[in-house]
C-alpha cells in the first residue's frame, strides 16, 4: 500500500493551497482501496465547508475541435485576470487501445507554467464512474485550494458528456466550421445539455466559414425549447490558436453565473446535482459491499457458470445471490 | 394493478408461437412491479431451454440512415427465404422530449402485415437500463416462439450501442455515402463494435456517390485491428429503398454466423454477454431492495437534505445509508 499522511495533513495543506498536497489528496480521491476510500470521506468531509465558491465549467467537442488549445488560452486569459484556474479531465481510459486519450500536461505549456494555474492530468485504468466519482471529488478539492475556476475537460463522446453536466455550472460545447452542413453531427442529446456554442478556429482566412456557422448555429438553436436556466443559449466565435473571443467567452459565462445566482437556478442546480451524486454513490457502494461480502466471493463462481452454460436465467440468480447476501452480511 | 395468466398459460403461449401471448409476456417484461418481475422470471426459466437458436442481429446508424426502412426491406427479404423475423428496439426515451423516437409499427407496414413477422414497438417511460433489460428477455422469448432472426434496432446515441452489441451476435451499421468527408462522424469507439458496415441509400443516381464511400470505408477498416471474431469487416452497397443489396447482406452475416459457430466465437461471445447480463441485474436488483427497504424509505429523506444541503458529502452519506440498510435488512 502506498503511504498516506494523516488526515488534518492533507485538510491543512489543501486548504493552504499547496499543490503537492492537493495532488496527493486527489490521488487519494482516484484510489478505490477501502482504506483510502474512507480516508477520503474524511478529507471531503473536513473541506466542504469551504467548497462551492468556484465557477464549475465544463467543455466538450469532437476530438480535433481544438479543446486542449482552448484550454490554454482561455485558462490563461483567466489568469490575467487575476484568476486562479484549475482543469480536471473526465475521460475514460479507451477500453480497447488500454490508455488515457487526455489528460496529458504537456498539451497545455503555457497554463502548466502557470503559477495561478492547476492541471491534472486524467487517471487511467478507472471506470466511467470512477472517473466521475474522483472528478467530483477533485472539483471540491480544487476549490478548497482556493482555485476559482475549474474547467472540466471532457471528451465528446457518450456518457462522458452527461456526467460532465451533472458536476458543472456551465457547459460549453466546441465546434469546428465547415465540412458540408453545419448542423451535422450535432446530436440532439447534446444541443438540449449546453449553455453555450464556441465555433473554433476562427483563424486568420477562415473567418467567412466561421461566421456563416455561428449564424446557422444561432438559428438552429431557436428551435430548442427554452433551457432550464432560462438563459438564452448563445453562439460565439472564436480562435484558441490566436486567443481570439477568449474575452466574449468569459463575459457570458461571468453574466450566465450572475443571472443563474440571481433567480436561483445555480444554487438550486447543484443542489440536485449533489442528491443525485448520492444516488451514484449509493449504488457503487452497494455493489462494492457485495463483491467484498465473503459469502458472496465463495459462491458467485458457481452462479456464473449456472448463468454461462444457459441453465439459469441472470435474473433469477441475481435474486438467489442477493437474498443470500442480504442474510449474510447481517451475521457479519 | 394489470391483469396477469398462470405462468404456464405464458409459458404454453410463447412456445405455441401464440403472438398475442408473446406480446403480454413482454409486457411483463417490461414491468417494474416486484410480482411481474417474479412472473417474469418464472416464465423466463420456463422457456429457457428453448433460446438460443436465432441469429441476433443489431442494427445502428445516425437518425435519417434509414433504419426503418432498411429493417423492414431485410425483414421482408428474410421471410421470403422462409425465415421467422422478430424486430426489437433498443431505444431510451429522449429525456426532454419524453416520448419514443422509434418503435412505431407504422414505419413497417409492410413488415408488420408479414405473418412471419413480429414487430414490438420500443417501451416508453423506461430507463436505459430498463429498455436493456427487457429487450435481452424478449429476444429470449421471441427465440421461444420460434423467430430464428431477431433485429434489434438502436439510435445512434451514446450508450445504447454497447448494450445492443451486448445482446446480439453480429452488429450492422448502417451509414450515408456524401456529406464531405466520408470518415466525419464516424465514431472510433462505433467501428470497434461493428461486424459490418452497409454504406445506404445506393438508389438510382446516388451509386458512384456510394462506392466511392464504400471504398474509403474499406480502406479505413484496414487500421483497426482484427476484432475479436476473427472474421473481417465487410463493408456493402445497399438500397433499402429499391431492395438492393438485402441479398450479399443476408449472405454475410450467414456466413459470419457459420465461421464463429465453427470456431466457437459465437458461443464464446453468448457466454459472456449472460454473464454481464448477471453483473446488470446484481447491479439493478441491489438498487431495488435498498429503495425498496423500510428503514430506508423512513430516513432517506433527511439524509437527502443533510446532502442537498451541502452538510453532509454524497459518500458519507451513501456509506451511512448502507451500512443500516444491511444491519436493518437482516432483521426483516
Amino acid at each position: 500500500m502506498r503511504q498516506r499522511l494523516p488526515v488534518e495533513t492533507y485538510t491543512k495543506g489543501v486548504l493552504a493551497g499547496d499543490r503537492a498536497t492537493l495532488s496527493r489528496a486527489i490521488t487519494v480521491m482516484e484510489s478505490s482501496l477501502p482504506d483510502d476510500r474512507a480516508l477520503a470521506g474524511q478529507i471531503l468531509q473536513n473541506i466542504l465547508p469551504h467548497t462551492g465558491k468556484s465557477i464549475r465549467i465544463g467543455i466538450t467537442g469532437v476530438p480535433g475541435v481544438g479543446k486542449s488549445t482552448f484550454i490554454e488560452s482561455f485558462g490563461v486569459y483567466l489568469t490575467s485576470l487575476g484568476k486562479r484556474v484549475a482543469v480536471l479531465a473526465v475521460d475514460p481510459s479507451s477500453k480497447q487501445s488500454g490508455g488515457s486519450i487526455l489528460g496529458d500536461k504537456t498539451r497545455m505549456e503555457k497554463l502548466a507554467r502557470d503559477p495561478n494555474a492547476y492541471i491534472r492530468p486524467s487517471p487511467t485504468n478507472l471506470s466511467l464512474g470512477g472517473v466521475a466519482r474522483h472528478t467530483r471529488e477533485a472539483i471540491l478539492l480544487c476549490e478548497a485550494a482556493g482555485y476559482d475556476m475549474i474547467l472540466v475537460e471532457t471528451v465528446g463522446v457518450g456518457q462522458s458528456e452527461t456526467l460532465v453536466k451533472g458536476m458543472t455550472d456551465f457547459f460549453l460545447l466546441l465546434m469546428l466550421a465547415g465540412a458540408g452542413d453545419e448542423l451535422q453531427g450535432i446530436k440532439k442529446g447534446i444541443m438540449e445539455m449546453v449553455d453555450a456554442v464556441a465555433v473554433n478556429k476562427a483563424d486568420s482566412g477562415n473567418e467567412l466559414a466561421v461566421a456563416k456557422a455561428v449564424s446557422e448555429y444561432r438559428q438552429a438553436l431557436h428551435l430548442f425549447p427554452e433551457p432550464p436556466s432560462k438563459v438564452p443559449i448563445q453562439v460565439v466565435a472564436c480562435s484558441a490558436l490566436e486567443g481570439i473571443g477568449m474575452k466574449a467567452i468569459w463575459k457570458l459565462i461571468s453574466d450566465y453565473y450572475a443571472q443563474t445566482s440571481e433567480h436561483g437556478f445555480l444554487q438550486q442546480n447543484r443542489q440536485f446535482q449533489r442528491v443525485d451524486w448520492l444516488r451514484e454513490q449509493i449504488r457503487q457502494l452497494l455493489e462494492d459491499r457485495f463483491y467484498e461480502n465473503e459469502w458472496v466471493k465463495k459462491h458467485i463462481a458457481a452462479m456464473d457458470e449456472a448463468v454461462r452454460s444457459g441453465e439459469k436465467v441472470p435474473g433469477e440468480a441475481a435474486a438467489d445471490l442477493i437474498n443470500a447476501f442480504l442474510l449474510n452480511s447481517a451475521k457479519s
